[in-house]
């Protein structure tokens, strides 16, 4: 089988890794438009060959597009225009955007709309590592609206990489991944700024940083070239959630200013539910 | 060496282990009001015996007491009250209080205000694991008011778990802590709390925790009767800082409200500087 992956970043290059040890492909083309990804990619051996878009495409089987959603946006589009009978998926973080770009595409049935729920904070081909998807869920959205046997093979890929697969329309999608995963990054990347604001010693940040300070903050070292198309093509949502989570805040401010003791305990006690869902 | 632990917890415990372990201590006494903490802590063999207060403190060479803040604001005063040689120290994550709570205590100089930053979001003596505090920074305050002495046995504790011991005063720490450590946990609490209130299928939040929430929220587990009195001890500081997280929450709103892409790009680039403190 041969297999292209446009965007040669952290999943793609993950994927690459995991279906060619788990043979899966035999040959893996890569397409990517900043040289020092692809060239490095290359290198790594996460990709047999660099092509341009269109040679890429005629080449493959299937074809995943694990770019940024903003890219994915302009080149799914000019992929389903070159395609004969090959398999499109993508990785795409929100999925309404896209699902509406390509609706009345006539090749619509050949594309499958996938979001494989695993990352690291890190980013470039240089981040790819064997099993990250091991064991994680992957949503599949809309998938009455591809063929029957495109959805078979994207699945086959994703039982590959050891993942659940989950169904979801792409509107639901966009409104759990703004409630679990968006609202996540959003509060790291401000736990950052205020850290980095109000702390001005950085041997102190490092020293306390064991304290919990490092897990929260993990999701805040991810790229703002992934993030910023994401709650823009999430926006409504991602406002809701934001909403609801500084009134939280607000809450515990309240309390604590007060010196509500009771209150602030209520609080976490009932935070602490998290644990019967993620234990 | 006879050691005394108060407080038979995930830090407490986890001491205990390794200071057997590393032969730091021959024999563990162990004080705890939950009689179903102190008698698992004996049952799985983290501490020798379980004693009275009083008994203990005699018994012992070096008495630390590991409860949360509230109830070492108790034990503190008792216990130097009943010590002839002992040295005595803590691990509490607040040191303000306590250090204007025994400033004058004529004991003072064999008691030393120590906070190692390491932690699990489990607790309980259950909790306790080796190697916990291996790598990580232990703040030591106030150490001018404490006999040189007593500073240097308590470093050897600190040495053997193989911990940095950075100096501070007990304000300074306070503000850091609340800087770098109670922010992360306010931040985790508030952002279970949003997404068991927006995310009402919780098999949704287990398939999309994957994607950064797991990480963010695993604070979120923290135990309230740690929390609470910690939030009440260092108020001023951590209001502060809460208002600059919630300031900065409502920057990424405002400009995800607006479409300014560059300026939420900005941001989480700015934040993305954390990298460089904490790799």
């Amino acid at each position: 089988m041969n297999l292209t992956i446009i965007g040669l970043g952290l999943i793609g290059g993950s994927m690459a890794i995991d279906l060619r040890k788990r043979e899966f492909v035999d040959h893996i083309i890569g397409v990517d438009n900043n040289k020092i990804n692809a060239n490095a990619a290359l290198s790594i051996g996460l990709v047999d060959e660099l092509c341009k878009l269109e040679e890429a495409v005629k080449k493959a089987d299937v074809i995943i597009i694990a770019t940024p959603v903003d890219g994915a946006k302009k080149t799914l589009p000019k992929v389903l225009d070159m395609i004969d009978n090959q398999i499109v998926t993508d990785t795409c973080s929100t999925k309404a955007g896209i699902h509406e770009l390509v609706k009345y595409h006539p090749k619509r049935k050949q594309y499958v709309a996938g979001h494989p729920m695993a990352g690291t904070e890190h980013s470039g081909p240089w981040a790819a590592i064997s099993g990250l998807f091991d064991g994680k869920a992957t949503i599949l959205c809309d998938t009455e609206e591809s063929d029957i046997r495109a959805v078979a093979q994207v699945r086959r890929i994703y039982d590959t990489l050891n993942m659940r697969v989950v169904f979801m329309n792409s509107s639901s999608h966009d409104v759990h991944a703004a409630y679990v995963s968006h609202i996540s990054h959003l509060s790291s990347f401000a736990l950052a700024l205020t850290v980095l604001e109000k702390e001005k010693n950085e041997k102190h940040i490092f020293d306390l940083a064991s304290g919990g300070f490092d897990s929260s903050v993990r999701l805040a070292k991810s790229s703002a070239d992934m993030w910023t198309p994401i709650f823009e093509q999430n926006k409504e949502n991602i406002l809701t959630v934001l909403d609801t989570y500084i009134d939280k805040l607000n809450c515990f401010r309240k309390h604590i200013e007060s010196d509500e003791s009771e209150k602030v305990s209520d609080l976490i006690k009932k935070s602490n539910k998290i644990k019967r869902v993620l234990q």
